[in-house]
């Protein structure tokens, strides 16, 4: 065994419903030796996201679930410490799976190093110019398929994903309206991603009403990240032929009993809408086009990126739990 | 005016709920005089379907809605009794839009001449050869998509689309499952379809078990004519990729208020599901295609057809709403 300690989050019990703090724990654990072609990370930075809720549960289908008391696993950005990989030398930047974590072994091949375009907005990685932003792009290109000049209603709007599909369809000519759940985040989907309408979807009385207001038009493209009632009101303004991305129904992710679907599914025949559900890990084919495209629209300043970042590996959980109550705006991120 | 006297189905009421008798009436009306162009139609058969509730409302989105005190409208096959339209003789045969009228005045050019492939199997010209047909080929091959080996499951199986579908699939080499709502039909559709499983889904209990009980390697493409119950077996059941071709969701036609949908819509995103709503008019360019191909599979006895044949025009209004309670097995035809 080495001297390397390193502090893990575990999970303790599948939650139901909606997961508790004591769900997790943190443990301190002795590394082993590196062996040929492993390498020691440090992380810097580590990703909660919505996604993680679904490998709590063993029924899950998006992934192999979390082991109980063992470390959980997503989204990091840290440095390689120790190599044993001659590819990977020590000071190494590295997209790496081992969140949850603030040192762990890997090996080398399963990591992503990477330079960033600004050293100071190095985070920017598991966000605009990481799995969400990959999703938001995926989602909205292939699809929703907006053309210039098409309605794009986006729910979620200032989170990870939904921030960059709201800003990545202005740049293409659409017109956007965003639904989120306060008036500082509706503010900021006008003010800072420019979009056309915000809905702040707690106040708004009947959400299918509120959309048709400001979708005088209808809407074409919807990007799912909520299901429920948001399902419920595109489907009811959706224009013939219209598409809809399904990225993620968070309104369902911590549903102890299951809830009924909207009552006008029926609406997808009559409308002939097209529904694609898709996870992002399916299409990294993408995701050179996607940096191409993206990293001169932030250095432009034609996409704009907010975080909420929580600092500690203790406070990991609670950051997690936030996403689930609207805690974060923008990306959620924990710096290690 | 002519003294031409038709008879005509009427809609008096927009039903709420399940129509009844008394929502339509029988007419005699007096024709006025062909102008150029128009042709005089003497109707020999009508077709009754399940879309044609959604044009009892005012809030269909499927086609204008049927006027109250007015001739309702739909398929039938005709021949030409009068004609000023030049390409129009007497006694050509006519598909036209005319149901509900025993007698009706067209624009010529709004009809299509056909020659039955057989004179004593006219009436497949409303089923496996026209709209059921075309829907059932369309909907399969442009959005089932399936492949050979695939697991195909099919909601009322026995109806005029469904039966096709099941027998279009185990054509091109699939594995089929057929619901139907008795074992008579389900038994049909073992012995004459083909298929590999039959569900009757009145009596098998939970449909999501009886489902993955028969097709235990789960089912690739649902082809959706219900709705409700068999969407929440079909999304439990499906394969990640699998496909959805919704062609109509009849378990709600009838609802005067809307019932909540599957209570597990989350599965679209985690089994990256693809969903296509769609109306068989908007692909009539498949039209030539599916008659080439169905004709000879009909004479070398590929696809075998059920109607239920109802005769007498003051019936039809029975067998339309006969559709609602499974009373028709196949086609629903009346002979005019």
């Amino acid at each position: 065994m080495s001297n390397t300690i390193a502090r893990q989050v575990h999970l303790l019990n599948r939650p139901n419903g909606m997961p508790k703090v004591d769900d997790f724990t943190i443990v301190e654990a002795q590394l082993p030796d590196l062996k040929d072609g492993e390498v020691l990370i440090q992380n810097h930075y580590m990703s909660v996201d919505p996604y993680m809720r679904g490998r709590m549960r063993t029924d899950g289908v998006y992934a192999e679930p979390y082991k109980l008391n063992a470390p959980m696993w997503g989204g990091a950005l840290g440095e390689i410490v120790e190599s044993k990989d001659p590819n990977l030398k020590v000071g190494d930047k590295v997209i790496n799976g081992g969140a949850w974590q603030d040192k762990h072994i890997a090996a080398g091949s399963t990591v992503s190093k990477f330079t960033p375009f600004d050293e100071s907005q190095m985070s920017l990685y598991l966000g605009t110019l990481g799995m969400p932003g990959l999703t938001a792009y995926v989602g909205l290109f292939k699809f929703g398929e907006p053309k210039a000049g098409e309605t794009v209603f986006v729910s979620a709007a200032s989170g990870a994903v939904g921030a960059n599909v709201c800003q990545i369809a202005k740049l293409k000519g659409c017109r956007v309206i965003g639904s989120a759940g306060s008036d500082e985040k509706a503010q900021w989907l006008l003010d800072e991603c420019g979009v056309d309408a915000a809905i702040n979807y707690k106040t708004c009385g009947d959400l299918t009403e509120a959309l048709a207001a400001v979708a005088p038009d209808g809407i074409d493209v919807y990007f799912e990240n909520v299901g429920g009632d948001h399902l419920q009101a595109a489907l009811a303004v959706m224009n013939p032929f219209g598409r809809i991305a399904a990225c993620g129904m968070i309104a369902s992710y911590n549903d102890a009993e299951p809830v009924p679907g909207p009552n006008n599914l029926m609406l997808i025949v009559g409308k002939k809408v097209r529904i694609n559900g898709f996870i992002v890990s399916d299409h990294g084919d993408m995701r050179d086009e996607f940096l191409a495209e993206m990293i001169p629209w932030i250095q432009e300043g034609k996409i704009k990126s907010r975080e909420t970042m929580v600092t500690g590996l203790e406070n990991a959980t609670g950051a997690f739990l936030g996403l689930f109550s609207g805690q974060n705006f923008g990306k959620m991120v924990v710096k290690i």
